[in-house]
């Protein structure tokens, strides 16, 4: 929230003249002597007070006037290592991880509040030795971002990155990125980069890789052992599959979403199982070989954000929709109840909707099955108003994929007709 | 969509000159003979054919050009049934089941498209005649709407139902509703009745009764043993288990949640088991004895719409948040991702609404497992602009329960301390 990490008055004063810095090693001599890493004050608090980070794991607070010195044990400051002389085996493929940020890059930040990138190819040798093994990583960082801060523009960005790398000589690309948002950044990638000619895992880390049941590692190592033999190409998202063993499980891009919050198995294949599972080093394909119907590249990598997600549900105010429109909005993927039902107090708005051109889907917000609107008459009443079900795709991939499609094509009927086609097996 | 149920033009004139109606048994000689029951014409059609529902359960189109005859077997009108003298046993315990609708009240509905409450007591007991060994039961119908119909007034009509029923010589009460959002209902009644002094379940079925495979009698028999076996009170949810075996589970009103659109177990309890099950007719308990802290009966049956479910994502348009406030909305119920995050894209309008009074509360999108926003940067950031994390509330129960917070406390500060105080196991 601040450049001074939360702290202030005293405290602040305190840390100024003892030139220490959130994130330093220090040891502080009051009452007791206290030795730790000196953390940042993110919650609202007073000015009297150092929060340190014992070696235990444990917070203490210290009052700052019963000080008596601060000695600086090491700084926080990260120094430019040398990168490592990469011994690389030219027997092994070559894979490039990219870094966005999040969980999986952030094992600093979990410490002192501080954000770094720490997924050079060098560190991540160091952290995860395995890896050399299965191929030579290339390492880059993109950007660093938690993925609830990522925007489209990221997207697009990853996207282009991407692209740029379709003729290269990589036989995979891992994407390192935060959980909150992946299954959104890897529904655009493949609607975005359609048959895309090699595979690109996305992949992260629910537990930060300075705890012990950090799943960080092996899905690093999971990820690129996917890369290396599944044999396939296209997007894919790489996670721990379940608490019980060491399956690791490769996601279809579109089919896929986070439905735990904290558990490392949290993302699921909605309606089905992983398209690819790993279980002690060796991949094995549940998918059938027709799977990418669309062999050929196809990019198309612009997007148009202005749709809207609604979900429904008893009370809604169809006064919001009426906003909608007002607002610019061309498109809006309802969730709606059940098989794809909105109450009917939303039909003239609807109605106004599509007098105002604007492209109306409709997902569950049941989100397992998929939408029929042909079984009640509420549904039906639907189709007539021009509202358009979208199977089984779920709501998430529905939205990523209308800013897509809206981004994509001329007009409504041509973003409808892109809508409906099966882009990257997301039906 | 119309009172002709669909038809027009010539097909309306010829059901016309016949005097058939929509529902009507009927015999059409044409260049074959066709029986079976006139069908409604929902999707948009030409005015020239007629649909039959044969009796195999196929569809045709008739043309009404070759129709040489049409008889009327048996017309749809429903005759009121001269109710049967029920024979009570005096040694079985009473329930009352008050019907609102949905498919378990809709038998007739699937063949014709007309809605009918099927469900008066000699119906019932002609239908499923093995509820007559669990107790007696007297029947009444409230209201006859498809769930994704039925609005906040129509929650109250139940609660202030029930609330009259609160000393009466029932064992239990049983509640025909539709499936789509009957976990919204039984949140609303849940936080409305609490510690209500009697067993409350209500039931539906995901396939209709003229199905083969149809939940409905099962879960009318396993609700009604629940309702008289469990010796409990409060309010329940009760649906078939999964599709594996014959069990029905008794969900908690404020835990469940429509997780598949189809399948007959589509209702689960989110983290964690059903509180009670029933298999093979035997009532077995999941949960412990202070399930229900709150013995003593508080009915607060009011409830203020003016609450909006934001589900974020990336893209997320910012000034939606300020076309809320804008349109008098009280509180919002965000579905962050993860933890409980949103983009700082979202800061400022947050702070914002916060300006305006707003109670602002954090739910997860994951749908399973927790909010918990101390962990990362963006949960703290959100905290210390007054986002109040909702723990394991789900969504749904989260945004019915503010609507119900907002209708029963005078100020902001007393809706948050409702929002966060245990009313009905919700957290």
């Amino acid at each position: 929230m601040s450049d001074d990490k939360g702290y202030s008055g005293n405290a602040l004063d305190c840390l100024k003249k003892n030139n220490v810095k959130v994130g330093d090693s220090i040891k502080i001599t009051s009452e007791l002597t206290y030795s730790g890493i000196l953390m940042p004050r993110y919650e609202s608090g007073d000015d009297k007070h150092l929060v340190l980070k014992l070696g235990s794991g444990y917070n203490v607070g210290i009052d700052v006037d019963e000080i008596q010195k601060i000695q600086v044990v090491s700084s926080s400051e990260v120094k430019p290592k040398q990168s490592q002389e990469k011994k690389d085996d030219p027997t092994l493929p070559k894979i490039l991880l990219l870094s966005t940020g999040g969980t999986i890059a952030s094992k600093v930040d979990y410490r002192t509040g501080a954000v770094t990138p720490a997924l050079s190819a060098s560190d991540l040798n160091e952290a995860v030795p395995e890896l050399g093994k299965i191929a030579n990583i290339d390492a880059e960082v993109l950007f660093s971002e938690y993925s609830e801060n990522l925007q489209p523009e990221h997207w697009t960005e990853i996207a282009e990155k991407l692209d740029s790398l379709a003729n290269s000589d990589y036989k995979g690309i891992l994407i390192a990125h935060g959980t909150d948002t992946m299954h959104y950044t890897s529904s655009f990638l493949s609607f975005a980069l359609a048959g895309f000619p090699i595979p690109v895992a996305l992949v992260g880390s629910q537990r930060s890789s300075d705890r012990p049941s950090s799943d960080a590692a092996p899905n690093l190592i999971a990820a690129s052992k996917f890369l290396v033999e599944s044999n396939t190409n296209g997007i894919f998202l790489v996670m721990h599959h379940n608490d019980n063993d060491q399956t690791v499980a490769c996601h279809a891009g579109t089919r896929v979403r986070k439905n735990h919050t904290s558990k490392r198995g949290a993302f699921e294949t909605i309606g089905g199982d992983p398209a690819f599972t790993v279980f002690e080093g060796k991949v094995t394909k549940n998918i059938q070989d027709e799977f990418f119907k669309d062999a050929k590249y196809n990019p198309r990598i612009k997007i148009d954000t202005k749709v809207a997600l609604v979900k429904y549900h008893p009370g809604y105010e169809p006064k919001l929709i009426e906003n909608l429109i007002q607002t610019g909005c061309r498109a809006i993927i309802f969730e709606g109840t059940g098989l794809g039902h909105v109450g009917r107090t939303m039909y003239d708005v609807i109605k106004k909707a599509k007098e105002n051109d604007l492209f109306l889907g409709m997902t569950s917000q049941c989100i397992d099955g998929r939408v029929r609107m042909t079984v009640y008459e509420s549904g039906r009443d639907l189709l007539e108003l021009g509202i358009t079900p979208l199977e089984n795709m779920t709501p998430e991939t529905s939205l990523v994929k209308a800013m897509w499609a809206l981004g994509n094509s001329k007009n409504t009927d041509e973003m409808k007709s892109l809508m409906l086609e099966n882009i990257a097996s997301e039906f």
